[in-house]
């Protein structure tokens, strides 16, 4: 099996990924380019999704749309252009994002002395900003939708692309131009506006664990982590195989902010005037890094059956045309029992490669099946099956795990077999990361404990009890690379981690743990 | 039935909608606001899609998309911001689009003096386009994915949003920002790029006449309106209510332009170098323009079933309490079994609203079909159910035209009725949008014909023969106002507009008649 032998193989394997052991961050990025889901382009920042990675995006958006739709959300588009005025209206939401906004400045081109330049007669009288994030823009148009409580909530997702300047990218986490959708919605009252913001946080989380596979603590940001403009930020955290932290989700209470800054108000059932009460709520194309890092192995992608574009491949094998005949026309049959089962099947029909070139290809790219058909398989009536990963939960005995993710089953029992085997690995993948976040989890009451953890045992979520200000959240990240990934809500803190305590770096009083980690 | 009242009105109607008779621009952006399908943005030029016109968006995305991936595509994302040495590299191309350029030259902003300005010291060193579509960064990434005949086809397509900074803007049929997919193809052979570019564009035609319920004609550009860069320009033609063209969709031939000045060339199967053959392919939301002015009345919206967000609106009708609990309960055992038949419905269960205030909102979002509940069709065990048009072909006589277009039926009768009802509303609309066509178009031989029907005839598509140069095109264009909406193809020339013959303008030999038309 290529698995036993490329995971024991240190640095580069035959997959042509580099080991996990040997360099995680370029791990990270030898599976994206293998898988072909995305690459950098020639465009400073900016990656281009491959469509391997953009059918992930999709079955992802169809999953988050059809929730949001449930909930009573409606899409809609607005423009992407922001002019500068509108975005410096509510103060600290543009002081958050002025460091890294793309500004039109522009609107034609001129050739001049044979060199193509922006005209400068083109100059625009006020420049616009290109979407960081649409609060201002959206704000601004709900002024026109807003006049009573009749006209209230008003429940509003789009689907678009981003713009944040940043300096150090990295493919799916972090890159200058992103897709992602972003949840705004208006209340009459400041507890309708909360409980929304906390209902998509739920949508996210349930989406991250079941859809993903990933799970996650729910909670709150500290106040120097919250979204520029927001009075709450909630966020969902999960854990990479690295042990780090990647926030993967973010809803935001706005309070009344972005109502007064575009003076929206709305005349509440007793009559009065009231400025609008806002969340606003978003996830990104930076959910399929998440998951990358999450379940894939040195082999390369490991899909949630959920997420997989191809759920089963078939692989033909055969010498003689006599053979090819035969094997090709199974093949075709499996394929349409499986199609018929509402199953996405590649039957790959490639000519010039061998059959374990094109193993290692599925592989590569995260498919969860894989059916080989052969000359000896037609003869015993059978099918080989071959999970993408086998069952290898940490803490569980070695003997457990088997020694090979093949199966040779019979026909029809291999095909029955399809669908239950996906349902399980989906499973089994949530439970694999659970277990492994858990052995890298930490009740930890003192700075030496932290330190080592930190700092020669790898490493991970440390459930501490925190009464710090900004300026020792900052100590903590200058010492141990750490921060607060979130304060969590109550439901979300294990049995060993509840109750008061006294804060681990200045000893004051804390009513509960936050997790502090290294993070993306 | 208030489509009679209004219908005979002149000036703006209840519906607050002005007729078309009065002001056919302005009827068009009533229509456009009382259906809350969209409206103009603070930012110029842009607009914000509201969730009613988003949703057929949506839908119309949904019947586009899957036939893009029944015939072999592949969706994927690329940047769009494009580097301005990358974009002036095809010189036609960049010169066809340079007068329309958003261009970003800052990447931060600053506070100086109070007041919010692009930072200088952010300048960039080289300023980047927002795409006024992709065939620039998309054939600089292709050349990472393209060596071997063996590559190739590749079948990309790509939803987004692109950017041309049009001076004059009318909603979704011509703005600075819009949404559209762009198709972009490499091929071995020019044969096989051309058959793919007619493919694309008989899916287009096929999107047209079978969703949106617009017939169109199948064509080339001329020279003078080829898409920059390309060798060929196919388009689909369809006719507006005031007998104006509107351009549809467009297909392009783009031979190896665009493989040479990226630099994209592959070994063929006779192993020899050659640079790669390309095509593009594009739709936009202009097409949710070309529906509200082919199908829309003086009472509001008009859609085509398929592309309804909702099939059928449900509006109860009660005085007492009592009468209110037994109206609901039928109206909701009525969604229920629509909504078992996979239709889309709406129970408009809110208070404060008269059932006059919800048929006339519901007619003027153009939901096809609504259903009436109240007291006396419970005891008649009867619904009535209202059409949003009636069928009324142009050239039939009058007696066929039903007076009104409510049914009482028997309430299992009603409930089977409503999905061949709403199959024969969307070939009705066809068939009327046909005939409307039809009798707006004819066959014209002289310069004193084609001046009476664009002058005193109301215009519409003239059938001439041409055989002129760009300077005469601009000549048709400055004593007519029209244009040569397209060359053809054979299959699209109706019989009496078949065979050769002499120029309208200069005389000279002819093989096949054009389409000239006052178009958007």
């Amino acid at each position: 099996m290529a698995q036993q032998t490329q995971q024991s193989k240190p640095g580069v394997g035959e997959a042509g990924i580099t080991t996990r052991a040997q360099d995680y961050g370029q791990w990270y990025l030898d599976v994206i380019k293998r898988a072909q889901l995305a690459e950098h382009s020639v465009v400073r920042g900016c990656m281009v999704i491959r469509p391997h990675g953009y059918a992930i995006w999709e079955k992802l958006q169809r999953e988050l749309d059809d929730r949001f739709k449930a909930t009573g959300h409606q899409n809609a588009y607005f423009p992407m252009f922001i002019p500068l005025s509108l975005m410096a209206k509510e103060e600290a939401h543009a002081a958050g994002f002025a460091k890294e906004c793309a500004v039109v400045t522009h609107y034609r081109l001129k050739s001049v002395g044979g060199k193509v330049v922006p005209d400068p007669d083109s100059q625009l009288d006020e420049p616009l900003i290109v979407r960081p994030t649409s609060e201002t823009i959206i704000w601004e148009t709900f002024k026109g939708w807003i006049q009573s409580y009749r006209d209230l909530p008003v429940l509003i997702n789009q689907w678009c692309n981003i713009v944040r300047w940043e300096m150090r990218t990295r493919l799916f986490l972090r890159t200058a131009e992103f897709l992602w959708q972003e949840g705004h919605t208006a209340h009459a009252t400041a507890a309708e506006a909360v409980e929304e913001t906390e209902r998509m946080l739920g949508v996210y989380a349930d989406v991250a664990e079941n859809v993903l596979a990933v799970p996650v603590i729910r909670g709150h940001k500290t106040p120097g982590e919250r979204f520029a403009g927001a009075l709450d930020t909630f966020c969902i955290e999960g854990m990479m195989q690295d042990g780090r932290a990647l926030q993967m989700g973010t809803s935001h209470y706005l309070g009344q902010n972005f109502a007064k800054s575009a003076d929206v108000q709305f005349l509440n059932a007793e009559g009065k005037l009231d400025y609008v009460y806002a969340s606003s709520w978003g996830v990104s194309t930076r959910l399929i890094g998440a998951l990358i890092m999450a379940h894939s192995d040195d082999i390369g992608l490991v899909l949630p059956p959920k997420l997989a574009p191809i759920h089963v491949a078939i692989v033909p094998i055969y010498k003689s045309d006599e053979e090819k005949v035969r094997v090709m026309s199974e093949a075709r049959q499996t394929m349409a029992e499986l199609k018929a089962q509402g199953l996405s099947v590649k039957l790959d029909e490639r000519e010039g490669f061998s059959p374990g070139d094109k193993f290692y290809e599925w592989e590569r790219k995260g498919v969860p099946l894989r059916i080989e058909i052969g000359p000896k398989d037609l003869e015993k009536g059978s099918l080989c099956l071959v999970r993408r990963f086998v069952k290898d939960v940490p803490g569980e005995a070695d003997g457990v795990r088997r020694k090979r993710a093949k199966s040779f089953l019979p026909r029809a029992e291999a095909i029955a077999s399809v669908k239950p085997c996906l349902e399980s690995m989906q499973k089994e993948l949530l439970e694999r990361a659970r277990a492994f976040r858990d052995s890298r989890t930490r009740v930890i009451d003192t700075l030496a404990e932290f330190e080592k953890f930190f700092q020669s045992e790898g490493g991970g979520f440390a459930w501490v009890h925190w009464a710090g200000e900004a300026v020792h959240e900052d100590e903590m990240a200058k010492r141990f690379e750490t921060s607060i990934r979130c304060i969590p809500l109550a439901e979300d803190i294990p049995a060993a981690a509840r109750g008061a305590g006294q804060c681990i770096l200045t000893g004051k009083p804390s009513a509960q743990r936050v997790v502090m980690a290294k993070a993306y």
